[in-house]
Parts: C-alpha cells; sequence; structure tokens
C-alpha cells in the first residue's frame, strides 16, 4: 500500500480519493476550495491546507485537475509548484483530462528531477468514478506503469498503457471525439427513423443486432423513452454534459491542427456541440444533441 | 416447407437461393444473365425461363435486385409485371435495398390485388449470405411477418420486423448511414493516434474498452495490420463496396429530403464517399475511406 | 408584342404577369386560388376560369408553379394537360425552380408535339419580380431561346442561356447553392469576428475590400445593424424564406446523388438549413442562419 | 519620411521591403537567411547583420515572420529580444500572420516599455506585396494607426483599422476562412453544373450576375479554362498555396476554440484542405481543391 496526495477534489476528484482510501492507501487530500475539502474529510481522508503539505511522505501525487494550465501550475510554478518538493522516489499521476503537450512538458519536467510522470486520464464518468470502475489511459515509462497499476487499480478496473508520455491524453481525446461523433450519429439516424414513422425502440434493437451498433445506441441511447434509465428519459439530466464534451472536443481540434490531421467528422462534431451549447444546452447531458435535429414543440 | 420463385442471382441472391433449397424449400430460379442461372442450376437448383415461368403454383416470390426501378419493373411493368399473375394466397418478399417509397408503391398496388408484400432488405454482405446468417429487417403486416419469418429463417438468424410497408428499408438506410459515420470517425480516430505516435492496435484496444466502442472499431478495423482478416489487412479487397456505400448513402439522402430530416454527418458521409470514389477508390472496400486522412507515400 | 397565358399567380407569379402587361404583351392569367385571380384582375389583367381556357390563340405560356409535380401536372395530366392543347407554334416557358429531371421530361413531351420548350428559372426574389428586374437562367434551343428572351426581357432584365433543356434549373440550382454557402460562411465569419471583440460593421468593410468579399456580405449582411435595409436589421423578415432555402437545397442535393457529385459545404448547408428551420425559424429570412452561431439571450 | 528596420525577407518581406525604400524611407533590413539578405542587398538596400544592428536610430520596426513562436522570439527572447532595446519613441509593426494571442503579448509586453505595437498582417499575396497593392489590418491604438498609415502606405493601398490589439489578426483570419468557404463552395458548384453538362464557363457569368457572386468566382476561378491567367489554366501553379491556407485556417480554428465559436463550415474547410494536402498537393494552389470534386482520369 502507498501514501498518496491527492489534488483536486471535484465530482470526478473526490469519489476517486475515497475509493483510493478504502482501497487501504494512506491517502491526503487538497483542494483550493473549502468546501470540497470538507466533504472528503467528512468521509474520514486526511486533507492538508496546501498541496505543499499534503505532498510529505509521499510514494505519489495524483492529481484531477481542470485543464493544462492548472496542472503545470499546481506541478511547475516557479513559487509553489509542487514537483521540486516531492521526496526522492516519488512519482506523478495526473489523471486531468488535457492537451498532450501539457502532458508531455510535465513529463520532461519531471525526467529532469529524477521523477517519473504518468499522464492517466479517465473514462467512465461519475457514476465509474463512485463504483471505481473507470478506466485509465496512460502515457509514459514501462516501469512506471507497473508502479501507477498498483495505484490506479484501486479507483478503477480497466488500466491501459497507451504509449509514451502524453499517449495517455492522445487515447483519450481520440476516444471521446470518436463517442462525440457516434452519438451525434446515433441521433441522426434515430429521428430519420422515427420522421419515417418507425418506432425508435424498435429501430434501436434492429441497429444493434446489425453493423451500426455502437457505445452511444448500447449503453447511452440518445432518444426519451428507448432505455429506462438513460439520461434522455429524464430530461437529460447529466450524465456528461454538453460544456466537458465541447472541452474535449477542442482538445482534438487543437491537436488536429498541430498534428496536421484530416478529422471532418470530429470538426463538425465540435461546431455543431458547441452551436447546441450556444442555444442554452450546455449543462445537459450530452445526449440532447438529438434536439438538434427534433421539431420545437 | 413453401414452393418459392426467387428471382435475382447475383451476389447476394446465388447463394441465399441455395440456401434456401438447402433449408428444404421448393426453389425455381429466374435471372437475367444466362450465366447467373446457369450458376445456380449447377448447384442443383431449378431454374425457369423467365419470371413468368417461375412463379407458376408457388407460396412466395423474394426478389433481390439492384434498384427501385428494377423492381417496380419486375413486378408492376404493364405487360411483363409479374404481381397480378401470382397464384392466389402467395407473398412477395422483397429482399432488394431499394427507396421506402418504390416499397411502399409495391405494397400498395399488392394490397390491391390481395397480396400481401414485405420489404425484407438484407444486412450482413455476401459472408452473411453463404454463411445463411443474414439479418433481415421486414416492413409490413404482422401476419404476413409471420408467414415471411418462416421462409427467411432458411437464409438468415435475426429477423426483425422493423414496423409498416417501406419500415424495412427505412431501418437498413438508418442502420448503413450510421455504420458509414462510425466507419469514418473510427478512421479519423485511429489516424489521428497515428499521427501522434500511438500504435493503431493499442489504440483500437483502448477504444473498445471505451466508449468510442462502435461495430466498424471491433469487427471491420479500417486501420491495416491490426485485424489479420480484416479488408484493411488484406489491400481493401471488398467486403462491402466503396460504390455501394454510395448508393445506401444516397438512398438515405433523398429520403432525408423527403422526410425534412437534418443529417450533418450523414450528409458529409455521402459527400466524402464520393469524393473518395472520385479518387478511383470505388470498388475498393468501404473501409479504405482510412486513406483520405493518411499521406500518399 | 405577344399573346400569353401566365399560369401561377403566387408571391412571384403576380408582379411578373403585371410587369409583362404593362410591357405591352396581351396577357390571360389563371391561378388554381380565386383569391390571386382577383387580385391580378384588380390591376387590370385578363383572368381566366381554367388553364385550358387561358391558353386560347397564345403565342407562349408562361407558368410559374411551386414544384415539378405540379408543373408535370399542368401541362402532362393525362386528361385535364395543357401541352397537347396549345395552339400550333406556341412555345412553353417554365419559369418555376424545379428538379432538371422533371424540366427535360416537359422538354422531351414537347418536342414530340413540335412544342418549344424552356426551363426558365428566375432569381432576384419577389423585390425583384416587382421591379421588374428579375435574371432569368434558361434552358433549351438556342433558336426559342431568341423568342423566349422578347418576352422575359418584359420581366427581367439579365436573361442567360445556360444550355440545353433542364440547364436553366441547374445553373439556378448550383447558383442557389453557392448563395447558401456564402451566407452561412458569412455568417460564421462574421460571428467569428464579433466574439473577438470586432465591430461586425467594420469587419464587413474589411471582408468587402479583401478576398472574403461575396454577395452576401456585400447585399445581404446577415448581421443586425450592419446595413440599415437588410433583413437582418429587421429581425429577420423576409426576403427569402428559410423554408425556401431548403427546398432549393434539396433540388441541388437530389441532383448531386444522381450526377454522382461530392457537395460537403452545399450537403452541410443543408443540414444546418434543416435543423435551423426544424427550431422554428423556417418562415424567417435566410441570413437568420446567423442566429445558429450566436448565444441565446 | 522615417527610419525602419525590416525584419524577414521571404517571398512576401523581400518586396515589401523594397517598396517601402522606393517610398523615400530609409529602410535597414535583416533575415537570418544570408540569401534572403544578399537580395534586398542587390537591390541597394542596407542590410544589417543582426536584428539588434538593425534597430539602431529607428523610427519603427516592421517584421513579416511566417508565425507567433517567431514574432515573440524575436521581440521578446529574454537576452536577443528586441523590444526592450528599441529608441525611445519608436513604433512596432508586425504584419507577420499570427494568432491573435501572441499579437496581445506582444503588444502588452510593448505597452509596458511604453513602445507602441500594432499588428497589421496584410492581403493580397506575392503579387501584390511587388505591386505595393497590398491591404493591411491593422489592431491597437487609435494614435498608433495614424502614424503607422503613413508607413504602410508605401506597401500598399487598403489600410484597415479593424479595432484593439489583435484585432487586425482577427479579422485577416476572419477573411481567409471566409474566403476557404467560398472558394471550396464555388468549386462544388462549378464541378455541379458540369457534371450536369453545363459549360463552367457559361456558368461562371451566370452566377457572377446573381446571388452566388464571390471574390473566388470573379477573380480566381478555380475551373481550368475559364479565366486566362487564373491558377487554374496553368496547372494550379500557386498563387497562394494550400499549405499556406491550412495554416490561416489552423488559426481561425484554434481561435474558434478559444472563443467558443462555431464554425461548421470554416472546420469543414480545414479538413478538407487538409486531405487534399495529404493527397499530394500542399504546394500546388489553393483553388485546386476543385480536384477534390473530379475524377481522377
Amino acid at each position: 500500500m502507498s501514501t498518496v496526495a491527492f489534488i483536486g477534489l471535484g465530482n470526478m476528484g473526490g469519489p476517486m480519493a475515497l475509493n483510493l482510501a478504502k482501497a487501504g492507501h494512506s491517502v491526503t487530500a487538497f483542494d483550493l476550495s473549502d468546501k470540497a475539502l470538507a466533504s472528503v474529510k467528512a468521509e474520514g481522508i486526511n486533507t492538508a491546507s496546501s498541496a505543499q503539505a499534503a505532498i510529505e511522505g509521499v510514494d505519489a501525487v495524483i492529481s484531477m485537475l481542470p485543464a493544462g494550465q492548472h496542472v503545470l501550475s499546481v506541478y511547475l510554478d516557479e513559487t509553489k509548484g509542487i514537483l521540486k518538493s516531492l521526496p526522492k522516489g516519488a512519482m506523478v499521476l495526473d489523471c486531468s483530462t488535457i492537451d498532450a503537450e501539457s502532458a508531455r512538458e510535465l513529463a520532461a519536467a519531471g525526467s529532469e528531477l529524477g521523477i517519473g510522470v504518468m499522464d492517466a486520464p479517465v473514462s467512465g464518468g461519475v457514476a465509474a468514478a463512485k463504483a471505481g470502475t473507470l478506466s485509465f489511459m496512460c502515457g509514459g515509462e514501462a516501469e512506471d506503469f507497473e508502479r501507477a497499476r498498483a495505484i490506479l487499480s484501486g479507483m478503477g478496473k480497466n488500466i491501459f498503457h497507451a504509449g509514451d508520455h502524453g499517449a495517455g491524453q492522445v487515447a483519450k481525446m481520440c476516444n471521446n471525439m470518436l463517442l462525440a461523433i457516434h452519438m451525434i450519429g446515433t441521433s441522426e439516424a434515430l429521428q430519420l427513423g422515427a420522421n419515417n414513422g418507425l418506432d425508435p425502440k424498435v429501430l434501436s434493437e434492429i441497429m444493434l443486432a446489425s453493423s451500426g451498433r455502437n457505445w452511444s445506441l448500447e449503453v447511452y441511447n440518445p432518444y426519451p423513452g428507448v432505455q429506462e434509465n438513460s439520461a434522455a428519459s429524464k430530461g437529460y439530466q447529466p450524465g456528461f454534459m454538453v460544456d466537458l464534451m465541447i472541452k474535449d472536443l477542442g482538445l482534438a481540434m487543437e491537436n488536429s491542427i498541430s498534428s496536421k490531421s484530416s478529422v471532418p467528422l470530429g470538426s463538425l462534431a465540435r461546431s455543431l456541440y458547441t452551436a447546441h451549447g450556444l442555444a442554452g444546452n450546455g449543462p445537459k447531458d450530452f445526449s440532447s444533441i438529438l434536439n438538434l435535429f427534433r421539431t420545437n414543440d
């Protein structure tokens, strides 16, 4: 079992820290928000008054932060950055979803200090964070991956080594771009069928047994009433918000520009989700994109 | 067991007729091509010299033809159309992939003559036609569906009742539009990952275990070398040709216009496949769309 | 001067018939709507009680109807179609915006009867119809074009011979697809600039003097307040309705399918306009597509 | 007349520096490439051995560099950056096409040192650079704009004040995104017409007189043979390269992400140009995008 600092206790980070402690690790948590800190403290987790205080004597730091700039600031800030203060032999596991370039910048800084850094973004959302069934997509050295796996397995079930530094972020970005595409495609297909008088439930069953099958259709059907517990059947309560999908698609598009990649459906997906968000749907579940293809009545 | 006329013995119709005979039905086949006729005759199937001759005394006619105009001509042509000559109580099962409107026109003509007509397009391609594992998507009356099922089960395993007349065509059109979308999306995602240095095989495994999962990624991976027996690993030998996907997407787009449906990814898929076909890739497997996103070298 | 029957007295056809009469031609008008008939009668135009009655002794028939099916019905209906009753030597000028295929079908029927038929769809909208400044895009024989020009010049200023039968419809369809594309593109560019703090009026001036220049930006600016008399500055009162643009883009998409053309921006334009219409904007001016890219507040 | 340092003597910068000298200004030029330096020296321009040497005693520095990183490095590099060494009262005119954020960063650094900075990217290409007919889109303070105009008018004819710092870059980015859109749209429309048998020259004339009119159609027709001196008629020799359009569209897409803008046609244009470049067309003129819509034969 390891001694771990956990930084960033939002909707995802909070339950992840709790599961890590339940798995037997010694966890000290920190967040800028007093409320978030109090919330995990109430569940019996040690908390610290600063990131610096949290990392004393740790084997590893796990971070779960909103964007690349926050990650770089926490670790690399000239005055308060914690990377240079980490105990010898400690490793960094950044589970935030950020751009691959920032992930590589952090890893390079770690490398100069002899600190192993892995990017390890997650898939599965708040439900999987609570259930301890997240997937982790890791980028970094093979030997660090083995150490990381022992810790991450306290919070998830599928732990992948995607490749070198940044590869975890790239894998997540590719996955979520593909998710956005088949969610929109599934919405178009179901609405096209409905416009022709088909029952979306019957059409869903047929396509699930055919070559149209995909995760959105199977697990996260965007048509209200087809699946009892779907976000669609509950007024598009998130779930995974449109605003977060826009963020992830933005990361994919930025990368497509720097990597000179052609991603016509991916970039159209970003513009459609952005238009949907501008129309006031940012806080809704991302499966609400179906409404872009329906009459307003 | 039934007495069945089978009209249209192409790459799909030929093996379907054979399986129907193997299942114990009495089959008489017809095709305008002597070569196609000779080919099934060599396998022991009865053949007829005309569609009219084929339908004598049948319980059902099955047709497998290239497009709506052929179907309407075979059944409704003023002089040679066979619909009005069918034995009392016989039913029509049109397995061709055509527009829903033509399917409804044929069904309406049948209804006037007291003949049950179902549209029953298939999913699965030549391999499934040979193996007898096709899926059928049927449109028409519930009672006709029960009769149809007894016959179609000789050629396939999943037999769906999609809804009223034309609904089988609509279901297939929606399914194939969604297939085109996630095939292109999967190609974009895998190439984006590869452009960032990821191994497409590793990335495929990660996305298969995550929310990016879809039929193209799982069964029909478009990246060469990821799956041993994929079309991609065999120089994009079809399989399912680009030209046929363009045809199916054309049916979906025409329907989207008449049904006033918004299908942005679906229509972009049609234009991308059409551009890919114009560049000389029409006869290749449809997973070759990946090459639209790669450097030529 | 000629004797002309004018069939179809809607928003466009009404003022066109009036201008034709003002130009000195002898006009007899017909419409299925009594109200439309009464309206032109009040302006001093002769009216007839049927299409058949209107064509007695004419040199030409002009039609201005909503869609291909109406045109084919008026001219080719087995019992009431007027084509076969036209006086010897009379010509047909169909100014409706319809699919090129129907235009060619009508022309072929005319050819069998020795009647010259031209498709002659218009550009310019209601304002130009009233002002007599329409553009006509004509398809048909060169000698018929000369006769047509003498008549059409009473209703418009630019009269083009686009090519053979159907070419007028093709030219209009290409033009309006391009119009839709640069209207949306102009909206995207102006809103992108505004989101970055630029004054849309200044940005419009800069782009008008640069390579971004186009008809939408120059004549029909979609940003409210940039041009005093634009639809955008008047709450997107039409002008040219979203619903009509959807119809025209539908014709272009259907043609792109049959002509195996790749039109990615054109088909995306159709889906965006369709989504915009589904959201309740069908009767607004087509420049209101800008709102798809703005926050709702 | 002013004393000016000119940094960056590429295809654009070289002829701009020459025109500036011809207009009577005292110009000292610098480039990292000896060859570029020698080339302007041969035309009688003073050259310097470093950027530092070039700026001695100047009233203004003009820079024409490939990307944001080069601009920031030349002006702000900790050891060699020239901004802090500029004479009191000198101003900076950066004519490079870069991201607006970098432009604002440079302006802010100038503001701290009391140095007026304007972003002033150009439109018009190499031909206009040589002819002294460039358009300048300037961002920065109104009073600096007046000083800038006096200098820029030696190299161009249209000099616009787009707004505050960065607004020049935003205006150029919006303009070029719109240009890409109507170039692709014009190509789609002309090819769609040609696929229907229309003469692209006739169709171009009709659309130029109608609502499809735009700069690409008028000045830069992408169909070979329509305009005698177009890039299209000369084997798509650039002109303005596909690779440069991809760069400009990348700037627009990055900005659309940070400004949360929906730009569906703009982002599809980027992916289409990128696919076109990947197929080996990067060095061709950007009007060659027409070939994406034609058969290869």
